[in-house]
């Protein structure tokens, strides 16, 4: 089976499925007739809108694949008969790292050590502790059960929230009754009609005093107007690495409310972060290949 | 059994003991008859010399507890008849707690970060990740298998080195083999003529480019003049949480020597952190009451 790929670190992903032809591509040529043979193609770094005109080409085209578990950009988007699986699975781990380093380090306050250090003194202080903190955890996928698996040895007690409630999952309705008693709400949940904007003033209005919200999943789970006037206040704290908008414009008031941390969306951007990416894609790529359909399949075609 | 404690939060440890009958004690004042009738006394946040001569006012005296894992400033001072039992077990979380957060903050850089977001500015950077690393821990104790229960599941190779090989515990003359292969090597050994100065030019010189000593043992573990050279010149990078001396003076090279990050001996210092030394110190001493030998007895009486 022909597979369309756009780089060098992709054709290496492939080199494990025989049965698969990777084949490069560029997005500002017409097709080849070769590539017109194409059943999958592997999207990297790409804009939807850049990709679209160029799908529409590929008469034999079955599959998108894409590197990321967000994909809310390509709903309405793929030609017909074209399907598109995700990247779930290739930056669960990183991501959990993000959520485990930035809360250890807003806990222990590293950053009040640096600055002693900046200044040559030594400054004991009492800090937190993750140590027996409750922990919600919104979204119970890739990104969630990793989230937990790390955060749980640390002594903290981690609630897995997700849309439908099963074994070890509470449902978000019935996390409504617990939202006021965490320490810690981390979001990393997929955007969806269902999920945007989830974390409105009500939401925000209804932590803990002192908690902290915690976003790596989308920009606009979270109402950012409300969260400003919140933190502001003092009342809550925040540590985000996805935000709206997105990238924050320079000097936007978030970078300086009080008691907000932002990262720019490094969550799953570790060395190596794409070679991951690409090692699922061709993995989904190859499921479909012998079986007709990838495990991370989230867009049926129409 | 008459046991002295010399504060309420220590009081409080003893309740759950009927069989123990804490009574307050004052270092300044000579002990009354009641006092004078101890076996036991838990030691809190006074120096070693400061307590000796209130010790030898006791003619009862059996054991002397203290809230700490080390215990080398007591060798050689308790009087005649009296053993020592330590906190081992009381800080091994938060001292753990200590190595993952700033090692998760180191490979993540979020000092980088913190310093774009006071700047004002959004920008996407690729960093290293704690995930495959190799990561030797130096120390099979209470610290020791607690920093590796905690950073396992981030996806690094862990290995155990005590002073004696056992079931899952590399001995100190194995582990010179893998030294130079370790990404990160964390020193949370005790203090003894064995391990003082361990790490010494040659050892740092062993180490690999680019890893990371850690130490959160005992500031003379290490020889900082020799660290401060290795790191000076870019090779190897350290976070440290004890020092030789300790407290470091106030612009002491350390703190600005390149790649070196310092924190004030903090590791085990978290919001309730006495709270938990004292209630391993009441059921240490409990212990000794009901069967004459405390578990975390580390000097003999002589």
């Amino acid at each position: 089976m022909t597979v369309l790929v756009p780089d060098e670190l992709a054709l290496e992903a492939f080199e494990p499925y025989a049965a698969l032809r990777p084949v490069l591509y560029d997005l500002k040529q017409i097709p080849s007739p070769e590539q017109q043979e194409a059943e999958a193609i592997g999207i990297g770094l790409a804009w939807v809108h850049e990709v679209v005109p160029f799908l529409r080409q590929l008469p034999n085209l079955k599959l998108v694949q894409t590197l990321f578990a967000g994909y809310e950009d390509w709903i309405g988007q793929l030609p017909s008969g074209v399907a598109l699986s995700n990247g779930r699975g290739a930056h669960g781990r990183a991501v959990a790292e993000w959520v485990a380093a930035t809360l250890l380090a807003h806990y222990r306050d590293l950053a009040y050590f640096n600055a002693q250090q900046a200044k040559g003194i030594w400054s004991r202080q009492i800090k937190e502790t993750l140590d027996g903190k409750q922990v919600a955890v919104l979204g119970a996928g890739d990104l969630g059960v990793n989230a937990k698996r790390v955060l749980e040895p640390f002594g903290c007690q981690v609630t897995l929230v997700g849309r439908t409630a099963r074994d070890g999952v509470l449902s978000l309705d019935r996390y409504r009754a617990i939202h006021g008693d965490q320490d810690v709400v981390v979001l990393l949940l997929p955007l969806s009609e269902e999920t945007a904007g989830i974390a409105n003033a009500a939401f925000l209005a209804g932590m803990k005093d002192g908690a902290i919200l915690m976003n790596a999943g989308r920009g606009t789970l979270v109402d950012t107007d409300a969260l400003i006037a919140e933190a502001s206040s003092g009342r809550i704290k925040a540590i985000l690495d996805v935000t709206e908008p997105e990238p924050l414009p320079d000097g936007h008031p978030l970078f300086s409310t009080p008691g907000v941390t932002v990262t720019p969306h490094i969550g799953g951007g570790t060395e190596g972060w794409l070679a991951r990416g690409w090692k699922v894609a061709a993995q989904q790529i190859d499921q479909y290949a012998r079986v007709g359909r990838p495990e991370n399949l989230v867009i049926e075609a129409s």
